[in-house]
């Protein structure tokens, strides 16, 4: 399992995905999931992964070769892409591909080779955009009304979004949450794991602003959980 | 969808559950899916139940004929099972034969007809026990480690349950827990809906202490739906 989410706000991009992969749960590795692309100042593009890591890996390795091919133009290389959009439907296609490839491969062990993606990042004259990746290829856009997208194990993480997230809110902020949201996930579902990528975009910079993996036992990680798990109980209190 | 869970604390029992059902997103209905089969002082038993209405309308139909019928003894007669593990097992057998009964029916059409169930209760002279019991019928049972258990839509109101409820809390705090668990599934799934049924159950009582329907626009509930909203948003920005 996976939890990845991305927000979209006024002051900027922020991206936070785990790295536990499990095949059963006896075999479990840590894997990235969160990928950039980026010519500094020109564009930006992150791409973070859930589902099965055969496809993840492929697309990922397939976007790259695109990508580094000296023949590659604006139609197969997403970082000569004219807009965001079109770099979702260049991912979205790769996903589609690449997953009815492997699933076809599979089906006769009766199983599916699926995954989702959010894409998220901006052009230089061109706004931020962020995209969720349905399995299919098809995808869905974050907008003012909701200015985040979740993979993977979504539901544990998503009360404390609603509640905070608003295209307004700081990056600090959106940094913070993002964090708490993954923590929700971390302690409900065994198969979402430390150590955590996190990746800060600042707004027209086009340009990576932070990106820290946080491993297992990270200092600042365990006192933010610690102070949001008794702040929650004070609050519990408070409530008549 | 659904969203019940029940408490097992030292002090007694809480179980909360809402009232929404749906047959796709245009077909929306109010029934009751608490149901308590009380002696009072002898012995309380509470049904809560989760799946196909048809399903589960049955089971709880077939447990009454049986406490109904002047006939039946401690094999068919809930009221007059020996222990709370000798009704989790009738109230599994029944689950299962209806259950296979209705598939059968509808395999026809590719759908499969199932339902989950939590079953907790008392009897005079026994210990108090909660049960959540699977579409096939089989259970598992509330311990001192986890003293509650959820049947439908359970993810978005784990998070306040595992990080609150010990078997020491009190059933102030446990009806308290037990509705800001449900607020949260309201807020973030639509198929969960108003009224709720409440209710209370002290230890070795075996008599409700309290049973309440909170109606939508619930004055109490909204007040706490939102002191609950503020404390989290504050609790948020206290976290470093």
């Amino acid at each position: 399992m996976t939890y990845c989410v991305g927000l979209l706000l006024n002051a900027g991009m922020v991206f936070l995905a785990d790295t536990r992969t499990n095949a059963g749960i006896d075999n479990i590795a840590t894997y990235r999931k969160q990928f950039v692309f980026c010519e500094p100042g020109e564009r930006i593009i992150v791409i973070q992964t859930a589902g099965s890591l055969s496809v993840t890996q492929t697309v990922i390795a397939k976007l790259t070769e695109a990508i580094e091919d000296p023949e590659s133009g604006p139609d197969s290389s997403i970082l000569q892409a004219p807009t965001m959009l079109r770099v979702a439907e260049m991912v979205g296609q790769t996903l589609s591909d690449v997953s009815a490839d492997i699933s076809a491969k599979v089906s006769r062990m009766t199983q599916a080779a699926s995954a989702s993606m959010i894409v998220g990042g901006q052009r230089r004259g061109g706004a931020q955009r962020l995209f969720m990746l349905y399995p299919e290829g098809n995808f869905i856009e974050a907008t003012e009304d909701t200015p985040y997208l979740q993979i993977g194990e979504h539901k544990y993480g998503k009360p404390i979004l609603d509640r905070v997230v608003t295209p307004d809110t700081s990056l600090e902020d959106a940094r913070k949450v993002a964090l708490l949201s993954m923590d929700s996930t971390l302690r409900s579902n065994l198969s979402v794991g430390m150590p955590l990528d996190l990746l800060v975009v600042h707004r027209d910079a086009c340009a990576i602003a932070e990106q820290t993996r946080i491993e297992a036992g990270d200092a600042d990680f365990l006192a933010m959980s610690e102070a949001w798990s008794s702040a929650l109980r004070d609050s519990f209190k408070a409530v008549p």
